[in-house]
């Protein structure tokens, strides 16, 4: 299968997206009933992770939490001013891999797939391949 | 192959449980001696991970720390109060891989594979496929 | 495919070395045009990680940053005194995995892959597996 393009427009500076449909329909698509589903963003200052779909504020928490961690400003080098989401990104992992059975993703009850960017607002991808 | 599952009964409210044995012998049930092996958690407050497992001191330093830098209580909105275990879950990750070659798991000298409790204890499931 | 092995000589006791070129050697020695490379260390006080490769200062406030959240110091039990470096290495992860296509590792174009040392210098090894 050709990798397939889920595209994302971020409206906030930091913010969670829930992508689990869209990951879903890429599987369906590809007609792959067993393998691995690989979800990868090609950006720098965003990443993927798997975490809680039930209640938002646990995604208001992870933002306000993960923002205090690594802050915005603290003397950092790089021109552009957005090394925080750099260091964001590669904590929080450019990619997820989720077990394919029966074309169906499977996740755990309470997990879905987000798409986190961390230097928004922007268009963003995300690339989805199964093997 | 199915997906073959782990159980893990976790004693306390932060613990790391090597779970390399149990990895390798879903390995050799597979009977798939080339490929790579992916060990996944459907819980939103765990993760997976891949770290020294000689002496039992790192996993302590290791867990005080990671409390220390994503403190439990911290103003969070959620319910539920575990806010805390969500983001560790997604800083340490859902997920690894490891390459397998003639039927074994390809591990560094003094890597293990843990399962990473952080709201526990509770009964817990580790998936493991290989392809 | 037989595991291709990448060695890296850091010269530093935190630092990240950009080895893009290599994985991509790997994957065009390996002859496969489609799939899934998986990058992996076999070290616990090191990473893999996937960030920016153009401005060399994102680097200097990765790691200053990231130092600073997980401090060398701080009572740790741990003899070896590096426990940080362990916990570094779960936090950004020991692989990164990468699509292929028509041969080549599909990157963004601001992405390069590192191999990010915790506890240098050493002399290091990361393993590049394609499927």
């Amino acid at each position: 299968m050709k990798t397939e393009i889920i595209k994302v427009k971020t409206s906030a500076h930091t913010q969670m997206t829930d992508i689990t449909r869209d990951v879903q329909a890429a599987v369906s698509k590809s007609g792959i009933t067993d393998g691995i589903c690989l979800v990868f963003t090609p950006h720098t200052t965003a990443a993927i992770t798997i975490n809680e779909d039930a209640d938002p504020d646990v995604v208001r928490d992870f933002t306000k939490e993960i923002n205090k961690i690594v802050p915005w400003e603290d003397d950092y080098l790089h021109m552009e001013g957005n090394s925080a989401a750099h260091l964001k990104s590669s904590m929080i992992g450019a990619s997820e891999q989720i077990i394919v059975e029966d074309g169906k993703l499977l996740l755990g009850t309470w997990q879905g797939i987000y798409f986190c960017e961390y230097d928004g607002p922007r268009n963003r991808e995300v690339w989805v391949k199964i093997i």
